[in-house]
């Protein structure tokens, strides 16, 4: 069986066994490091797959830093570094490698870190691999498998932004010079939500926490399989942009770039309703509610199941992309 | 200009600039943990540069692991854990992903820990980035740049094995069936020295330490740029195995493959001659002395400058490759 055929989800769970380690499974993975714990995440985008032409240098080493910090953020830790390996190809401007270690520098001190160290290799196609590191207290981390039965799921932020932005970009849809701007910006210098995600974590009424930069859909999936439990989201809750909004032609497409596209670097939280109250300094959605079992997506009463598993790499034949 | 006009020093040079990073120049970055050091490295592998059409999944995943173990074993630490992206061409077989899974493990696990985390994506070329932690207590770590003039050089193991082991792998040169074994097994399973490096930690008159996966010639670079000193090299201390001995066709070729190729996971080390003979649990041979300046080679009294640099990527144009 070849690589594609077997789709990233089952490749992810073959190499895991194979691995036989007991940290797969959350944003980050957690090592004790005595008085608190070390959370650590790698993530790896190309050319290809991740940066469109469009992207400046900048861009691209803006968002290759911001998805590693998206992931340390979800466990609700303070990031103390990233290291960064880059494989470039031998013809590439070296304006554009500074433009790419500009946005890198940058998007790691926004946020109170340092690129500390890292590699550079010739390659054929232009890879960045970054791997974030930080520190949260033992009792103020947060999993994936935390979520309780009548807990409410709550969002940061808003959803389908990043979708539009990509219609618009591809020439698939139109938008005036303002909402370019928003949409492109959400697309191309994505905000990771560490300060949320520090905040969210000093509350244990917060009982498990994610990103959705795979999507609503398949980060909702994650969650259920972690927590073993169910959950129904509100469609008429989903805080969607209005730059976004007039980009969509259906209420169907709406939805669908809501929950499925993914991209966006949101947290996605379950919490106590006794809590919920008490959450001060985050702005934040509650979308739905924690079930016993099962996915489903309300629309005004009608019910259906969120099936779109959102980004997934290695797609299995007969997918299709979005 | 392009990026392989720049040359890859010229290059890391030029990022590390731009980063504003105090903390690029060691085998590991260092971050203060409280009571002890943390210690993270970032190394990118991929086919075209890497992995030989000859080495099974289980060598590639071997590999993967122990390069970046081997620059924690540079710093004196203990490995806590190693994190892994893999670029993955769609029509791999699954039972060469399985195997690159399967040698990762082993590595870890034979140097006391695990793949703790990871991210797997489409690939058009295979590629892996691994990234390992360690920890080291403050007053233990060691950096390159300690070296004191009056030190004895001192290396690990054996050099020139790899470069033997390339000759005979590429056809430019024969070798006996147990002499291959010994020869590829250099090139295809390295053993990053781990163990040695802790014990080394413990000893305050070792005074800097790094590995010479890059080569001996440019590891005696590094060093000498970081502690500000030079370096005298003698050609007949070098410890070379009888089988790579067997390989060379001439003298130069035999020194060449030493201090040039690069590949090996060993130590260097610079240490207090009063303290050398303390040195308990370590095989290791003293290969020369820390000089005022220059990176001298001594061959039976004819000295000549050090000028390769061993193993560098993104060539500058007219670099030859080794």
């Amino acid at each position: 069986m070849k690589a594609n055929e077997i789709g990233e989800i089952g490749l992810i769970r073959r190499i895991g066994k194979i691995l036989q380690s007991p940290y797969l499974g959350d944003d980050c993975a957690v090592i004790d490091n005595g008085n608190d714990y070390l959370v650590v995440t790698t993530d790896m985008l190309h050319r290809v797959t991740d940066f469109p032409r469009e992207m400046t240098g900048e861009d691209i080493g803006w968002m290759s830093v911001a998805v590693s910090l998206s992931d340390v953020a979800g466990m609700g830790a303070r990031p103390v570094g990233v290291v960064a390996a880059i494989g470039i190809p031998g013809d590439t401007d070296i304006e554009f490698i500074d433009g790419i270690a500009t946005g890198m520098r940058n998007c790691a001190k926004c946020y109170g870190t340092d690129i500390i160290g890292g590699d550079t290799d010739q390659h054929q196609e232009l890879t960045i691999v970054t791997t974030a590191f930080g520190r949260v207290n033992k009792d103020q981390v947060k999993l994936r498998s935390g979520a309780k039965v009548g807990d409410l799921l709550c969002v940061t932020g808003y959803l389908g932004t990043t979708a539009a932005g990509f219609k618009v970009l591809t020439g698939e849809r139109e938008a005036s010079p303002e909402d370019r701007q928003i949409l492109f910006r959400s697309f191309f210098r994505p905000e990771p939500r560490l300060g949320e995600g520090m905040i969210l974590a000093q509350y244990p009424g917060v009982t498990a926490m994610m990103d959705v930069s795979d999507g609503l859909g398949k980060s909702v999936y994650e969650l259920s399989v972690a927590s073993k439990v169910g959950f129904i989201v509100y469609a008429d809750a989903l805080p969607v942009r209005e730059e976004a909004r007039k980009v969509a032609r259906s209420r169907t497409e709406l939805l669908d770039m809501a929950i499925c596209f993914g991209g966006e670097f949101e947290l996605l939280f379950t919490v106590n309703p006794d809590e919920v109250g008490n959450i001060k300094g985050v702005d934040f959605t509650v979308i739905g509610k924690v079930t016993e079992s099962g996915l489903v997506l309300d629309d005004r009463g009608a019910r259906t199941e969120i099936s779109c598993k959102g980004y997934e790499h290695l797609k299995k034949k007969g997918d299709t992309v979005h």
